[in-house]
């Protein structure tokens, strides 16, 4: 039988069963001490500790320079549809931000990764808390040229900084 | 108390139950309709069609000219740690490619968004197949310098590829 996705049946079906894949080793212990907001640099250096078993996964993964990491945000607690994030004072839809009260709570980082000891890479950029389950890692294998690029809000939220300076950056 | 992440405790604790929050859809009724490999252009314009409930998530995202989206490959079964991608013909670490056969069966695509319409994000570059449902929308915010990228295996079997022409492409 094919489902019509948009049915309530397809809505309600089964997904999967996330499991963590490993955990991040990060400097980070509490939220506040994460940079966020406009401008924020993540330049922090942690380590993916790949659990034993998905060890071998990793096999060439040295090759590339850069990540995708995507992780659980395991300290969130339901969703907020709008929500002003820390680089605004506007509020803005979830999906047009990196709140972490979302629907399904996957982060997503790119990170740098410096070298592989084995079951561990240590990168660098983490935004993570340490002891944040990871659920995937994929190569970065291309960019948006820069010049291709419109940031939305953001663009604008730095503008009107750029002239007030008044926006709070949390 | 505070579980160590290592520990097996924190290995099986349950993570969050995956919901979709809409559906794609695309020009791919089959899997094998999707360009794969090397060089593989992903010009095809699909639509993200958000359930309603979750559509005032979306306010501002039309102000960004790209998005990242976070979907399932509810095709795939199971997961292979070693696999030989169609863009090479020697296997390389399920983290190192974008096998379906994840331990995780989370996709990551770029996206260039086109226009709104209302709960519908018509967009550029699908790669999914038609009925795939999303997870998550996300503002791709900045790229990563292309002379700082080192694309690994894939940049290797591009050059053999270069020199024999001989690699399959499926």
């Amino acid at each position: 039988m094919k489902i019509d996705p948009r049915s309530s049946a397809a809505n309600n079906a089964p997904m999967f069963t996330p499991r963590p894949i490993g955990f991040v080793r990060s400097p980070y212990k509490e939220t506040r001490e994460i940079p966020k907001g406009l401008g924020a640099k993540h330049e922090a250096e942690g380590t993916l500790e790949i659990l034993p078993e998905f060890e071998p996964g990793l096999a060439d993964i040295e090759g590339f320079s850069h990540l995708f990491v995507l992780w659980e945000f395991d300290h969130s607690q339901g969703f907020d549809l709008l929500g002003t994030p820390p680089s605004d004072d506007r509020p803005h839809g979830v999906f047009a931000t990196r709140s972490p009260r979302r629907p399904n709570p996957i982060g997503l980082t790119v990170v740098e990764l410096l070298r592989r000891d084995g079951g561990r890479l240590h990168v660098r950029g983490v935004d993570m808390l340490d002891g944040t389950p990871i659920l995937d890692i994929k190569p970065y294998l291309s960019s948006v040229p820069p010049e291709q690029l419109r940031r939305g809000w953001l663009a604008e939220a730095e503008s009107r900084r750029g002239k007030a300076g008044s926006l709070r950056e949390d």
